[in-house]
């Protein structure tokens, strides 16, 4: 059964061609996994083969291409009729390739020498060759961030599921901060910690996690994006987590610090000062402040301690986690609006050590809400 | 700390350069993360943004150019300097992109105008376009599989981890079964079988894993690659699980159909002509036979039952699951050879319904022996 009802697929279908009317396209074709899933609820596991939405200008449902095995499972929203499958033949074939195929619907639909905009950074560079081969009288306007940029306000059933994984991931960062005791093995961590983001809660369960980013111990807190090892937490140890409370795709991003016993002080000096930086955000942002002005706040908070972060502080978040559009970084003038969804990630790395503080927020009419209900705190055992 | 010795990585780079000195490039830049991986030990799960593992002809060492925050956390093997940041500015930048630093770097490493191999199907077209723009006197050879290929027959280091993989698989797909109840629901399955497969076993944890597929149900079971639900496991219920065991990014895929009750006939006729046939490759297969040797004897032997898959039954499986190099598909003329590893995907999906039986094997040299241990049935609760 697909995620939404058919009507709120039909909405952000309407929309999406009142933005390709605008750029000029009579069609779409959707490449990211995201996309896909945002305008027809298909959601196989499935993007590492060639496969697209189509959204064609005078017609009320989009088209679905995908392999011929992943056409079943009653995700997608539109009429069996508009799911095709191509034959298994195209996969892993040393000649052809599934895009022929893509070719010979599209002459069948009447499309082939229309302009059909395409996700150009979602594609790679043979198969791109092999789409414009087997559809020579077509002209392809870039759609990069057509439909990435409509995705960037959601709407109350988008909000809801959101509300739900904010839930999720406050119950999975207790489970972190539970199981992370002196003698326990990293991956035994990891395990609970996946366990309770997939459980969800009693009244609804998690969707397919990302691998949360839990780094423990010098050097490998002084990276972001690593998981666990086999090794034991020792006394002193550093853990990193950033997670995500995962329902129907939409994530909420939430992290947090765990040391195992008194934190050294340049650990609590950054943490009081990251505190203080992201209450100041929650406190002070209010719809039509831009991205940038959002990042300023910050960073003149963290600075006046003697810290400064180098990369942004945040990033559209909603499916499959960060969405390409708006970043809290300097120079993006992006202007928050209410139901704009954000990840806060006020991580600090240095060499050889670490701190993360992250919360997903939604732009309420008045300020900024946060998904999250868990203490701003560092986690001591 | 890399998850191998550094000769065995210096022995692939090697290989590497011999491969692309065959090919006439004097460089070659990896894009695949799992190349990466391959030829590096980088373990950061930083994909999602621009990345490459650049091999050189003269030096020893590759030089990895990374996001400045994913230097740190020493899994690269080589020596600090090889290890190159580019600033957190290029990170969704509306007019700058890491590429553009690339182009700087090649030119101060010495190697702007040499021809550089480039793997061009996991190059996205902007991208392309951005370092063809950086480097304009470069010559770029398609470098697509030179690695993945020499991925093809796996080290006795290799071997070791996938036999570990394969212990953690059994582990995972036990507790599958186990876990599997009438009233039962299906999240909470897969957070029991997620939490399995990073605990691993008390010897050695287990890596990030692939989100298992496990559809529960008409008409989900009817699609191979789908999650759970919230729904609760009823009588009758058909899950077909398809998982990993991962240790350091090396995986052996398992899979298994749970019915809760006794099976459909047809369910029934379909295991045991699949198992007949899944018997029949593991007693008859040999190094020296061709991949699609493999398939006619599979083939031949379900289809005396009346069943006939139209899908691939296998391909090569090493780092991050499946490996594009050989299928066991009709047309794929790849020898067998000792310490190759593959997945034998016996699953077979209907319009309403389907079933599952899978393992990762490794040639020998006198025959395939496969990484599990479990019995090849149909698990009935």
């Amino acid at each position: 059964m697909p995620a939404f009802p058919k009507e709120e697929f039909l909405g952000r279908v309407d929309e999406t061609k009142r933005r390709m009317d605008a750029a000029g396209m009579d069609c779409l074709v959707v490449i990211d996994a995201a996309n896909i899933f945002y305008l027809s609820g298909f959601d196989a596991h499935s993007a590492y083969v060639p496969q697209a939405l189509v959204v064609i200008a005078g017609e009320e449902e989009p088209r679905l291409i995908v392999r011929d095995m992943d056409v079943p499972g009653d995700t997608a929203f539109m009429a069996a009729k508009h799911i095709h499958g191509y034959p298994e033949d195209y996969i892993a074939h040393p000649r052809s390739h599934p895009y022929d195929h893509f070719g010979d619907l599209f002459r069948a639909w009447g499309i082939a020498s229309k302009r059909i905009g395409v996700e150009l950074s979602q594609l790679d560079v043979v198969s791109w060759g092999r789409l414009q081969q087997a559809l020579p009288n077509v002209r392809w306007p870039d759609a990069d961030g057509l439909v990435t940029w409509q995705r960037l306000i959601k709407s109350p059933a988008e909000l809801a599921y959101m509300k739900q994984a904010g839930q999720i991931a406050d119950a999975a960062m207790r489970v972190a901060i539970e199981k992370s005791v002196v003698g326990a093995r990293e991956c035994d961590v990891g395990a609970e910690v996946m366990a309770a983001q997939i459980r969800g809660l009693p009244e609804f369960g998690g969707d397919r996690p990302v691998t949360p980013h839990m780094p423990s111990g010098c050097p490998r807190v002084a990276a972001p994006h690593l998981a666990w090892t086999d090794a034991k937490l020792a006394p002193g140890t550093v853990t990193n987590v950033e997670l995500g409370g995962f329902r129907h795709r939409y994530v909420t991003g939430l992290s947090r610090t765990i040391v195992q016993g008194t934190p050294e002080e340049r650990l609590q000096r950054l943490h009081l000062a990251t505190k203080e930086a992201v209450d100041t955000v929650f406190d002070s942002v209010r719809p039509g402040w831009t991205c940038e002005e959002v990042e300023a706040l910050f960073r003149k908070t963290t600075r006046k301690h003697g810290f400064e972060k180098k990369s942004r502080v945040g990033y559209a978040i909603g499916i499959d986690w960060t969405e390409k559009t708006a970043s809290l970084r300097p120079g993006d003038l992006t202007v928050l609006k209410p139901d704009m969804t954000f990840h806060l990630m006020a991580g600090m790395w240095y060499d050889s050590w670490g701190y993360v503080l992250s919360e997903a927020f939604r732009v309420t009419e008045g300020g900024i809400e946060s998904f999250s209900r868990l203490p701003r705190d560092l986690f001591v055992k």
